[in-house]
């Protein structure tokens, strides 16, 4: 089935790509293509209206202004880690949900920024003067700065986020200015057992029966913020057949990668991440049974780990397919013969020997890299906001072109953040976590590596990770604010034990990433560039570039699939939830929900699937109608939809999504949520 | 580096074997060949005698006879189960080790059984006179019934265990005949810090540091039994490039496999597997922190499952390159011309696509098979006992060779042995793994499988197991065999909920069963020995066939390997554990070792690495040299043997074994065992 799902589409990668594909860029919207399908075309003024509707969660998510007051709504599992940071042995908001009864009652969630598209600029050409007849590794650090440059440039404030974002593997680079929201409250969560319904159980599965949203509220000078541009509420919602768009931040596609970077990705990488993750599911799910405050903390944890192995299992077993790879490598043989035949293009005929060459040099740095670098070997975050203050120090005496690219000034707002959060730590669980990671770290490296020795010396990871969590002060945000205050004197005089541990490796975590940056990332995004330049040369602009956790729009249909001889049906109701019921988690529906039954329609529609192409990042996106009023919130797609990474098959795949119309009675009639409801239909 | 590794032995499939590649049986062992490489040819009574000095470990091990007096040496890892079942909370003798001074303080293993191949038949043509004309299903349980029947009345006493083995894929069929020990008593087992010194980080790697060794003892009558064909032992030892034999049980190869079969494996079941041992890995390691107890309870299989997991993972990364399968095709494409071309063998000419077709069909089928017909979905050893006592029942009410193959006759010794073990059993452990494996089973076929519904009803996977485990009395061996001994009758009294639930789920386990044997099984059994018989045609005998638990013999040599630039030395010292530890486990030498560090001898070779060509199941067996004497013990293989499934590179893969000095060094110096050391010495 899954070969069938995804050849059809990959055959058609050279042409344009087939209705309902695509994760389009609000400045290259296909409108005619839409118009031609579903007989309406969006003009410029009504993309206007729904980019600036759009939020991003800069943790990962999507959302979109649903009233003109700074209401946001977006998925439950988006603002998880918040209800949870803000929960107690006492009151534990997850388990509970949580409803502002009025604005004073809304709560800052420590770590939450969003962000808003307000501009895109194209500054492609900057960025190929800055880099233009230098070497690779060179042209990678040009490449950077220049970025670097642009963005400080623009940021004029605080409230102003600048990105210059890569597109089409390089082949364009547009700079996006967001408005910056870092004061954001949580409004209303529901419960998790009906937010996460199922559980992992039904993750990635339909029929569903979820109520995934939350709603959160940003802020300016401590008042909700004004927010004009904001989506109207349809309450008669949507039906089958309907044309439907999704506006969101898909993460991540690999669709125009080449062979060798795929194979590579799949022996490799995807899978010690896989292994990684059901190692660490297993572990953490375990923790759980320590006891019931053990279980709170680790859950938010254990829900990002269930969700990313099932999604990563569904990209392998994609990639697995032995047509999948086989179609690919006819594309790529055809192109790079038309590429090599071209006056045009013949420059980029050997980008692709250059990418395989740059990959297999990966393969060797990735695991030290992941475990140094990207800190996989030491899952604290301890060592997180360690490493953020040893680097903040070093970075911010460099110029700001110069410096690693997360410590630019643009970013200083959401490491400021991140830094001085009042989300409460777990020591139990932080030990818990260091010494798995500090396990791994030994395992991949092996006992006999001089920095896995250096680190452990002769304890166990137990008992390090015991010891440091133990001594560490970096708990408390006052000591790390001290620190941050304080910057290279106060760091050198620092007796903390996680200061003197990143520091013990810092030397060679930054080694392992520029040997990554000048061997692998530069040679590969220096060919990637040959290859898009010839692809626009070839086949034109009319294509979509791979998701980058940037605003995309989706158009698509509310329908079902076949499935097992059978289509499936594209809605579910409410009284299916109460039918699947049986008190037992994950399918045991809240107090709440039990004692309104009888206030509820059974035949209100609950969740359902369309067409449109989505992926991770999507969460939370808005679900709407051509007359940009919200019919539905993504929170998820169906199993066939895990091979998106990869292709899109409008036969199969399906973005599942939360019914507006269950998301107000569910308001109504069992949360007596009066002035959300009204906020929400604007009345 | 792997991808060299593989290839070239895998060119040469064809063709006779390379030097020193082969695990061959005992009837068809190529001496010429020794000779031709080494000098040494041995001739059929030197087979014999190093036949019968060598054993099995039915559960899955190899071992050899050291003494006339029924004295077996293996490793301490396939005696750590019983060495854990003998243990308690106030005598951990798998932490303090275990020696027993004199005969009388030899205690019994509640599940070890010890065989001794005798004799070998070749049965191939009554299997083939008795599947003649007949359809794929029907063949397949006519050989079954055959085999019983062989096996039947070759068994003519418990002492006796007859397998009926199938050879070269179904080239060959052989009666193999067993002498059956089931009074198996531990004699010595060191502290598992210095059998295990490494633990996981260090377990497939070398340079290695490890006395992975143990005695037991077998008995007859209450007394030891009188084994006149044991090894000597080797006092000198061994030395780089000498002529080494081991002697042994290699358990599984797929070497002869259809590429089919692999690219299904690898994608499908290994890829399952893996993921399932990863987060089982983490549930276990994490379950260890809950105490002292309970870490005491989970470490043996702790340590079978990380064993596993690694060598899967090798097995899988050998899968992934994509040389390996090319090449695997690449001769099978060439073996499939010949095939079609010649009149001899062109009836198999359609083989390999009835068996593609299979492999297919096998795919839908696995999951369900493992969960449920081979308990995957139920691990705790009373689902375990319970399916014994409802099947044990039932099929001993038909006739031998139309029973379940696991219960015939020849087969109740073991399942007796098995079902009435005093080893005791944890009711939280088993609460544990049961519940765990509920909730693989919940995930897998989904929360909406009836069966699911059925077996967990209202109830979370945590509550059932733990109810189920609180309420049943299958724990005492006294209540497990009043149940064997009153039979239908009593089973059907019976209240025990495993009992229930083994009736509840059981005619769907046999119908996937006999599902997938009818479907799967039969036809590639049936057309794997068409392909076989057209190799002997074409290619002749001169080759070995896949392992299968069966006793086999390699020749090879004392030889280190190249890496990274440099030769890996074939042997370590007794010194170089001390330069090893720190301190902290895993690299913790016990307190014997370091209490008795100036009476050693740090010359003393510890480890060493041979050429011999072996894969999992050899654990245990004896490193001989041309006179027949113990120069060392297997106890691993180096990395590069990781993807000795499926294929053997006399470059790179090594043997690893206890050198059998530092066995005799250790019993003498650190341990005091003068008793078994005089037995060794045979003096």
């Amino acid at each position: 089935m899954r070969a069938t799902a995804l050849i059809a589409p990959l055959l058609l990668l050279a042409a344009a790509a087939q209705a309902d594909e695509g994760m389009w860029t609000f400045n290259r919207f296909p409108a005619d293509q839409v118009q031609a399908a579903y007989g309406f075309k969006p003009d410029a003024a009504w993309l206007d209206r729904v980019r600036l509707a759009s939020v991003r969660l800069a943790q990962g998510c999507s959302g979109s202004f649903v009233s003109g007051e700074g209401l946001v709504m977006t998925n439950h599992h988006c603002v998880h880690a918040c209800v949870e940071q803000l929960s107690t042995p006492e009151q534990d908001r997850v388990a509970q949900g949580f409803l502002a009864k009025a604005r004073p009652d809304e709560v800052k969630c420590p770590d939450l920024e969003v962000n808003q598209l307000v501009k895109i600029t194209d500054v492609t050409d900057r960025i190929a003067a800055a880099v233009a007849g230098k070497s690779d590794a060179d042209a990678n650090a040009a490449r950077k700065a220049e970025m670097s440059r642009i963005e400080k440039a623009c940021a004029t404030s605080d409230a102003v986020r600048c990105d210059v974002v890569s597109l089409y593997e390089g082949g364009v680079y547009d700079l996006y200015e967001y408005r910056r929201y870092q004061d954001v409250r949580l409004v209303f969560a529901p419960e998790l057992a009906i937010a996460f319904f199922g559980g992992d159980p039904d993750n990635f599965n339909f029929p569903r029966y979820a109520l995934d949203s939350a709603f959160v509220r940003v802020y300016e000078g401590d008042k909700p913020a004004a927010t004009p541009n904001f989506f109207a509420w349809s309450e008669a919602g949507t039906k089958a057949g309907d044309l439907t768009f999704v506006t969101g931040h898909p993460g991540r596609t690999s669709r125009l990668k080449t062979v060798a970077e795929l194979a590579s990705f799949r022996n490799k990488a995807l899978l010690r991440r896989l292994l990684w993750l059901s190692e660490l599911r297993g572990a953490l799910a375990e923790y759980g049974h320590r006891g019931a405050e053990q279980a709170r903390h680790s859950r938010t944890w254990l829900f990002y780990v269930e969700n990313g192995l099932k999604a990563y299992r569904g990209e392998a077993q994609a990639l697995l397919e032995p047509a999948l790879l086989a179609a690919k490598e006819a594309a790529e043989k055809a192109l790079r013969a038309r590429v090599a035949a071209d006056p045009r293009t013949k420059d980029a005929a050997g980008a692709w020997d250059a990418i395989a060459a740059a990959v297999r040099k990966g393969e060797d740095l990735q695991i030290r890299y992941d475990l140094l670098e990207r800190g996989r070997g030491f899952q604290s975050d301890l060592f997180g906001h360690a490493r953020t203050l040893v680097r903040l120090a070093a970075e911010q005496a460099r110029p700001n072109e110069e410096r690693l690219r997360e410590y630019t000034d643009g970013n200083l707002p959401a490491i400021e953040q991140e830094l001085l959060s009042a989300a409460p730590l777990y020591d139990e669980f932080e030990a818990f976590k260091l010494a798995w990671s500090l396990t791994k770290l030994r395992e991949q490296l092996g006992p006999d590596d001089a920095l896995v020795k250096q680190v452990l010396g002769n304890e166990t990871p137990d008992a390090l990770a015991a010891r440091l969590v133990k001594e560490s002060t970096l708990k408390d945000p006052a000591a790390r604010k001290a620190l941050r205050d304080g910057g290279a004197a106060a760091l050198a005089a620092s007796k903390d034990p996680f200061i003197a541990l990143v520091k013990a490796i810092d030397a060679e975590a930054r080694a392992v990433r520029k040997a990554y940056e000048d061997e692998v990332e530069a040679p590969i995004r220096k060919n990637h560039e040959l290859i898009a330049r010839a692809r626009f040369a070839l086949e034109g602009t009319n294509r979509y570039p791979d998701a980058t956790f940037t605003l995309r729009l989706s158009y698509g249909a509310v329908q079902g699939w076949p499935e097992g001889g059978r289509m499936v049906e594209p809605f579910t109701t409410i009284a299916g939830a109460f039918g699947r019921h049986t008190g037992a988690d994950p399918f045991a529906l809240p107090a709440s929900w039990l004692k309104a039954k009888d206030a509820l329609d059974g035949k209100t529609p609950f969740n359902l699937v369309t067409t449109n192409d989505i992926i991770g990042g999507n969460s939370g996106s808005p679900v709407i109608d051509k007359d940009a009023r919200i019919v539905g919130l993504i929170f998820d797609g169906n199993i066939h939809s895990l091979g998106g990474d990869h292709g899109f098959d409008a036969r199969l795949n399906r973005a599942v999504a939360v019914d507006a119309r269950a998301i107000l009675h569910a308001l109504d009639r069992i949360y007596g949520a009066k002035a959300l409801a009204t906020e929400l239909r604007g009345r």
